[in-house]
């Protein structure tokens, strides 16, 4: 586990939630070129808002939370927000467009920024020091945007001498575009901004954008890539980069699903044979969001008539020589092909099943 | 409890359950005219797709079965579905066209058609005696088409001199258009076929695609209307004919919500303030969809940031002034009133809880 050169890293416990880290920060040496991936929510949190501004410009930092979704709190909440980023740009010496903020917790809330105001001496403190640069501070930047996540979710890879680094949260709530689901890409490559939006944007949509939990739309779900610039990538090397990027963020989309509130299985499913690449897609997740076939999975039971209901829900026609295969249900982890005979895309999805106790979770979550 | 004049009902078990009534008939003295709303997933069954081509022509009987969807089982399906209507068609003396069929069950199994063409002369047998114009009938064929149901769904309408009879069944992958729910509804009145179908058509849209239970739409959902023209309507009755029989399908809509299935509330969804009433519709949708808010219900959690959530879903923006309203969540019948500030419509949606109950009883059903 590397921290790309050119970041630091750290997590405290600043009081939103009782005990646990609920405030992190990713901080470059210098500014960072940064791309995003946002909810398609119309209703977002005043952190998506901001973070959408700024985007644009270079980054110094991302400061993220966790017990506070920041959203549709208060009529002074986009104010509150710009509040805690002014207040960190000016504690960096930057100004308040370099900053990113995340933020996944309950709708609703005011967010406590006195508190997190109060946090950043305690936060950017240790900023400085070595263990902000090791496993240490990936460890508590990955616990301190936890919510019901049981494991830190970090992946990491390397191509040529370039490296990535990626943290993410998300166990409920998880749909694509993207639900409630916060992810952060590092690397120390140089690469153009257009570059890393384009790679971004593309490693979303195999990973982050095809898992779903509960087809719930999240107002909070966040993606961001920074590029500290440290290592340079010769053109060729690019596409060595591109396919690292997206094996962090598949690793990280299915560490998310193995951690999918009350889940029992880890479910891929593939649809080939289709049409288009969209046409797999969508097939894919009208299965992988169907509340009976999820319930079908739960039960160990093989019902492919919920597979045909759910493609016929996306509006595709199954011709009677489509092939479903199932490996064994009685497994951890199921794989699911639905070979569609139309043509010759395939894309997979994951999910999770739907379980008495996904139920229980969110009957009690508040 | 009247069947209008004109008509008689059966239900019989032939043999395709175990033991519950599996067949049933809803049989016109003469000629009938009908109108459909049907499924519109893509994916039919033979039932269906035989019905929808039927409905154009002037029907004589309705067969209904349950314990089998007809749907997706071989590729002898439509020809065997066939062979019923024209078998049946022979017994009435009428031509095939003059029938409908509707199933409801599991999806990709044969349809038993020797043991629904065996079990013809117990259905019309009984036909032309005095218990299927009468209480006896109406039961027999409520009970014929159940499935997980646990009652039976009947309501009847008078307008004038006019009577309006409507069955239906269905308590689980209940999602507008329509699900697995089958719907008929009988009158006596004299309404011309454009008529019929405008009115059953608007009807629909208030009531029976207007529920949810758990956003699966089924290959399956049939709602037909008979009208066996014994009673003349003046032209300045229609009016209240239709609100008859809008009341006559909402209240089959409402029993087949309070019949979801594991479910242990009954909740209307108003969205009012609305830019139209197709948003105030989406949105209730959206709302009643979330599987998120589903599980807030079962818990007694006002949760409103999970409509804010689905409301940005369905693609809309909600205003700070909003207001979400929760009658006591602790009873069993539950009204949620969501005013959008953003115009003048409104539109009620139907839904239940998800439960665990609801999770095991779909995770074992095949």
């Amino acid at each position: 586990m590397i921290v790309p050169a050119g970041f630091s890293l750290n997590g405290i416990h600043c009081g939103i939630k009782k005990e646990k880290e609920d405030l992190g920060i990713i901080c470059g040496d210098s500014l960072c070129r940064a791309a995003g991936v946002f909810t398609k929510n119309a209703n977002v949190s005043y952190s998506v808002a901001l973070s959408r501004k700024n985007i644009e410009h270079p980054i110094k930092a991302v400061i993220a939370n966790s017990g506070n979704a920041n959203c549709f709190s208060h009529c002074r909440g986009l104010k509150d927000t710009e509040d805690v980023i002014s207040k960190l740009a000016g504690e960096l010496g930057v100004k308040k467009e370099n900053i990113l903020i995340a933020s996944t917790g309950i709708i609703g809330r005011q967010l406590p920024k006195d508190k997190i105001i109060k946090g950043l001496p305690l936060l950017l403190g240790e900023i400085s020091g070595e263990h902000s640069r090791s496993r240490e501070g990936i460890k508590k930047f990955a616990q301190s945007i936890q919510t019901t996540d049981t494991f830190e979710k970090i992946s990491c890879a390397s191509a040529g001498g370039i490296n990535i680094l990626g943290i993410a949260k998300g166990a409920g709530m998880i749909c694509p575009d993207m639900a409630t689901l916060l992810g952060f890409i590092m690397t120390d490559a140089r690469v153009s901004a257009a570059e890393l939006k384009r790679i971004l944007k593309e490693a979303a949509a195999d990973s982050f954008n095809s898992i779903t939990v509960d087809g719930c739309m999240s107002t909070n779900d966040t993606l961001f890539i920074l590029s500290s610039g440290k290592v340079t990538v010769a053109a060729k090397e690019l596409a060595d980069f591109s396919s690292a990027v997206k094996r962090v963020c598949l690793n990280l989309a299915k560490m998310i699903i193995k951690d999918a509130e009350g889940a029992t299985k880890f479910v891929e499913i593939e649809v080939r044979g289709a049409a288009s690449k969209r046409e797999a897609k969508t097939g894919g997740m009208f299965i992988a969001n169907s509340t009976l076939f999820k319930c079908a999975l739960y039960g160990a039971n093989p019902n492919w008539g919920r597979i045909i209901s759910a493609l016929g829900h996306a509006g595709i026609k199954v011709k009677d020589n489509a092939a479903v295969k199932f490996t064994s249900l009685k497994e951890k982890e199921i794989k699911v092909t639905v070979d569609l005979k139309r043509g010759g895309f395939k894309h997979s999805v994951y999910t999770s099943d739907l379980t008495p106790q996904y139920v229980k979770i969110n009957a009690e979550y508040s």
